[in-house]
């Protein structure tokens, strides 16, 4: 069971690359095993030319590494706090990828611009505070509680993504592979509202009916997208 | 006759990930035989990389499948309103490319600026507004039905693209690969108009008389471009 | 000799896709032999994918066909115009690469902001003003009239490009080779100048000494730059 | 010896254009051999397509080449001078990539706006001034001259790369990998810095205890990213 959810795993990983989000070893993809509560993640600094199924680390959900040779991502920490406050996720990912990135820095969320954002996020994608001198004794802690505050007021199935601010995003899905999907659609999302905003910088968000003609057209039991 | 049609349609949605105008499975190309009245439409939420020509859907007039294990595209219904309105057009392209799509999100026509534009849109090419909370509940149709109303004043065949606000661009042509070139131009123009204003925010229009040089070079009797 | 004129000119055209200078046929090279006075040019509206050495037109300099079974490019009357003005030039290039058109479509020339610039180009880089009316009538050659009227008081040698107000650029070299060269540091340098503008919105021109000191460190009796 | 540091030159120089940093000849990478006082540099004006491990240039740090059958990068001077200043570094990066000149033509320092940047550049990355008419005339080593000026008030260590104003940016480490690594992450930092200021044209540095956690979470003693 283990190297099947290694397997998975590394495949996610892959697609980082693939799809122009990661620089160097700049992201990292968890998938989790419910009823363990194991979850495999990507080696720390490991470059993604050589990564390996194999090199796949086993953490638990005290942070605890399971199996592995290498050391797990230095952000293994915020997974775990994620992976403990959204109880229906199965995986996440966080990247540096440029247009969210960007946004980060700003310290803005990115308004819901037009459909191709209400499809899968679900109204404004959030950008939490920085933290507090206190806060980053334990950083990658932290950065998950913060994360799960915030969405106290948001759901997190239908905003599977946010900004972290002067950092980068993460986001997250059923599995890896839909959390990679959330990531690159975010990475999608941040380039297009940045870009509206330079052609129309009074543009305001689109209508709230038509936010919810597309989200309900992709999920929910009405949903009519795809097969 | 229908294999033929899947198989061009296949290929004209193939040149989409080919351009760069779509990420997943956002866009989709159709082509009708106007003597039937049937046409091929890529088949809903099916991977490009993993379509295949049989995988096309057959639609008539009316939205009915008539031939296909899939379900087709959900934006079906538009296409059959442009092909209802637009009786000289044999094939659509609808898409979420990110330049067109930012114009589309700022709610804003395209300027025509230059040559580039006027060799194949002649004019701004439109925006609809966005669909009242009534229209939305047919939104699909609706959208086509929007479309069709805009053209009234504005002549299809000489400016084969549209925008609807907040989501993103239809364009036509006589075929689904005419279509697809179209789409390439629209995209192409919409960073250029985009990066010009940021160069000059105050600049205007290419003169009336280049822009009729310019299409009139490509389009009509006394065309004299290519072969 | 013609043969070795086609293949070089047929190399030198498929350099403009490599470098991501053209988008569908948007586009041309060509080459001149001073001592014939002929020169070839890719033909008109020939897809890129397709195009063979064999499909070069030669042309002289009354813009008359010597060979080829295609019609040659519609700017060659262009072309025509700029080796009669300019005696040293061998090979001239056009086309729509995206920056350097976006600043022809704002009817402003590109100020030398900086090293990459002054390496090649001595100078603001000219944008000439739009034909009139009646210019508008023989358009390819007043096309290049109206270019070498601008050069009366630019090197043409030292500034070997311009701009074509709401068009796109032109670039000229010792052969064709050279001329795509100067296209793609045109390219480059509106790519700089407008996001340096960007950053600085109130940035002026390198001090006239670093562009000395660079054009002279690779043009003139004393460079030193290369083997 | 000599071989192998040719070898590794070389292999460290094909990265430039692998990560899309130079167009054309615009860049060049060196490494020393701090036993020997030998550095090998790429040649002046070669292209990248026919460049060969024998072909780079075995220089001392008197500038005076040592082996080669070309004549060294004419930025050489440049490199010596850095060398000379920079005890503890083993490698240098010269490119015209676009981002980075872009600020360096604005002639602005890029802020630390986020954890990209302060993972390997602590602080603002500086730009220095343009040489003076009377500095121009030693333009290659008065801009090594300038650069480690510069850094008499900065820790070159922690700060491995600077703007040169017009011109463009110039990266070290501790050999000619890590130089590469950062010219890499420089112009990642470049972009998302100025996309950032387009998104937030207030926006302010990162706060200093989350630019020194990152910084210390990757260097110094109490490391802990990687393996």
């Amino acid at each position: 069971m283990l190297e099947e959810l290694k397997k998975r795993v590394y495949e996610a990983n892959m697609l980082l690359p693939k799809y122009g989000l990661v620089t160097f070893t700049w992201g990292n993809v968890s998938e989790i095993d419910r009823e363990t509560g194991y979850f495999a993640i990507k080696p720390s600094g490991v470059d993604y030319e050589k990564l390996r199924p194999e090199d796949m680390v086993i953490v638990d959900l005290d942070g605890k590494v399971v199996e592995g040779h290498y050391n797990p991502s230095s952000d293994t920490p915020t997974h775990v706090e994620l992976y403990k406050a959204f109880s229906n996720i199965g995986g996440i990912v966080h990247t540096h990828s440029p247009w969210a990135t960007s946004w980060a820095q700003a310290g803005r969320g990115i308004p819901c611009y037009g459909t191709t954002h209400a499809d899968y996020l679900y109204g404004t994608v959030p950008c939490v505070r920085n933290l507090t001198k206190e806060e980053l004794k334990a950083y990658e802690v932290n950065t998950g509680v913060l994360i799960a505050e915030a969405f106290q007021t948001n759901d997190y199935e239908a905003m599977p993504a946010v900004l972290c601010k002067n950092h980068g995003p993460f986001t997250w899905g059923k599995d890896g592979l839909e959390a990679v999907h959330n990531a690159v659609v975010l990475e999608e999302v941040a380039k297009m509202g940045a870009r509206c905003e330079m052609i129309n910088p009074k543009v305001g968000p689109a209508p709230q009916e038509l936010m919810d003609k597309h989200y309900y057209r992709k999920h929910g039991e009405n949903a009519y997208y795809g097969q």
